[in-house]
């Protein structure tokens, strides 16, 4: 693939840009991103020269229902649209056990030519993903594990637990920073503590809502991550993603090798901001107090309908569930809380 | 003023967050904001805690005029409208000698409770700055000197200028990224270097074109800057400012101490939004190839044009301008450019 080589760790591997546009994205837009678009895009992507265009439900396979969404197209529609039109960049997937299952998810999809498997938990259960790493690696498929809201743990626990991964046989840990909670300095802490003790590559995801991903991206790197999360014009929910044109801008401006291309990494922006993209992801108040409080983004809408019911300040719901430190799964909290503010407001 | 001392270089000072919103702003609406937007906003950002609110023409005092652009207000409109809603905050303006002169501009200013002006020139041309910063300091004002497209000139350089300023009487020197050019490894460099060597305050005004002006500005704080430059939603040309909300964020995420009431800063930029600001500001191909170049977001636009006139990627243009060091004034060359890269094309 590329010749780019980071120096910064003594382990010399290249930078691997994972396009998540057409699966985080997904998010933005109810998974209904199209058949044109998937095909379009995707070939931008190939023509950016990203390594990985990850490609689903922004839940990832099998995650397509009623309750978190139902998609406009199948995971099988999705991934062949997309394989067609790869060559250099290879296809991924998110799995994340609970929604997708091996037999009627991931052996589907690999027949559509899915190059790697991302496999996602809770940053402090990695344990739920043992069975779907150890039997796809068995089954000599690319395996990552991703580490989700892992801004909740400390480096020393996210290391733990990429060791689980690791002993799994996860071929790279991703740290997810799902509520764009992550300063700087986290990120030095955490991707550097996983990279000077892991054997396998280190990546990282990450999210806007404090307004630094794309510096974070570029910190991840610094510190000795391999693999970058991009989507086109940070296409995803709320505050979206590090944008794959401003992480591009970066890697030329710092002079880091990679294959971008950087034109063309211009250009697959400007053509998701042309088509799917309906509203570039900007910040407001409720994202910023959901990555101030380092709640998970998703929970921006429910909390804006209890804040609007019970008449209390959605911003300050936020940050009592950051205290409660709430992740995904215990939406409950959010009426409760609620509720307990505006009583206290009345008092 | 408030309790907050920055301590990082053992000078302790207060953190001074300048809303640059009604000055640098006026860029993105062509400089024009009626007088219902500048009462509400001011009223905002009194209540956001901000030091500065900085009120004018997008090119400051006197600039108003058919080639830059006429204002929908006066200078005496907006100062005295913006004026009668702030207490704690201080009232400023930006002065470009050229644009403003003493006796027809920053007299009348200065009658309608201005507090502070800024005097700024182009990065290597401080000496301009002379006669405005030291009559103004003979009349008792508070005064700050601005050095333009600062990623232009080496910390040596600017060192230099700056310490011309500081001789002038300026009480602060501010670099200005005003095409969204630096890497936080030369904020903390340039800010670094003058902090280290100049007895007045040293502040950083930010541009958004790689993605970094929020962490840009968490930098320089960092480095020791005591002077912050901010807007609402990073409202500006192209692709904006610092915004306030997010620095407020960061500030709170990361305890530093400052006058900012969180809320208050987040309501200011939801006002903003709902009100003049028509657009966030986001990052496309040219504004990003603007920052990478290191050219005048001025130029952008001009840009576009030729671009569609001789058939060539503005972008390769934006680079080129970049390569040949153009500054405002030089917009010819972008003719000249452009055709030469058509010719080149064509052969």
């Amino acid at each position: 693939m590329g010749q780019g080589m980071i120096m910064s760790t003594g382990k010399e591997r290249e930078l691997t840009i994972c396009d998540t546009t057409l699966r985080d994205g997904s998010h933005a837009v109810a998974h209904q991103l199209g058949r044109e678009d998937v095909r379009a895009y995707a070939g931008a992507a190939e023509r950016a020269g990203v390594d990985v265009v990850e490609v689903g439900h922004g839940n990832g396979l099998g995650a397509s229902s009623i309750q978190v969404g139902l998609a406009a197209l199948s995971d099988v529609e999705m991934l062949t649209t997309a394989k067609a039109e790869l060559s250099a960049a290879r296809l991924g997937v998110l799995s994340l056990p609970g929604f997708a299952s091996i037999e009627r998810d991931l052996k589907p999809a690999l027949d559509c030519g899915v190059d790697e498997v991302r496999v996602g938990s809770h940053c402090t259960e990695a344990d739920v993903t043992r069975q779907q790493i150890s039997t796809l690696r068995a089954m000599g498929v690319t395996v990552r594990g991703m580490l989700l809201m892992s801004h909740m743990a400390s480096a020393k626990k996210l290391l733990e637990q990429a060791r689980l991964m690791q002993g799994y046989g996860a071929q790279a840990v991703v740290l997810m920073d799902s509520a764009g909670a992550y300063r700087p300095v986290d990120v030095q802490e955490k991707v550097g503590t996983l990279v000077a003790h892991l054997d396998i590559e280190v990546g990282f995801h990450a999210h806007n809502n404090l307004g630094l991903a794309v510096t974070n991206s570029m910190t991840a790197i610094r510190a000795g991550a391999t693999i970058v999360d991009v989507t086109a014009r940070g296409f995803g929910a709320g505050a979206g993603n590090a944008p794959l044109e401003l992480v591009a801008a970066n890697l030329h401006v710092e002079k880091i090798p990679s294959r971008i291309a950087l034109f063309g990494a211009l250009d697959a922006a400007d053509l998701a901001s042309a088509t799917f993209v309906k509203r570039v992801p900007t910040n407001d108040s409720v994202t910023i107090a959901s990555g101030i409080a380092g709640v998970f983004s998703g929970f921006a809408a429910p909390v804006r309908r209890a804040s609007e019911r019970f008449r209390v300040d959605p911003r300050a719901v936020l940050l009592e569930l950051g205290h409660r430190r709430v992740v995904a799964g215990q939406e409950d909290t959010i009426i409760e809380v609620a509720a307990a503010l505006s009583e206290r407001d009345s008092q």
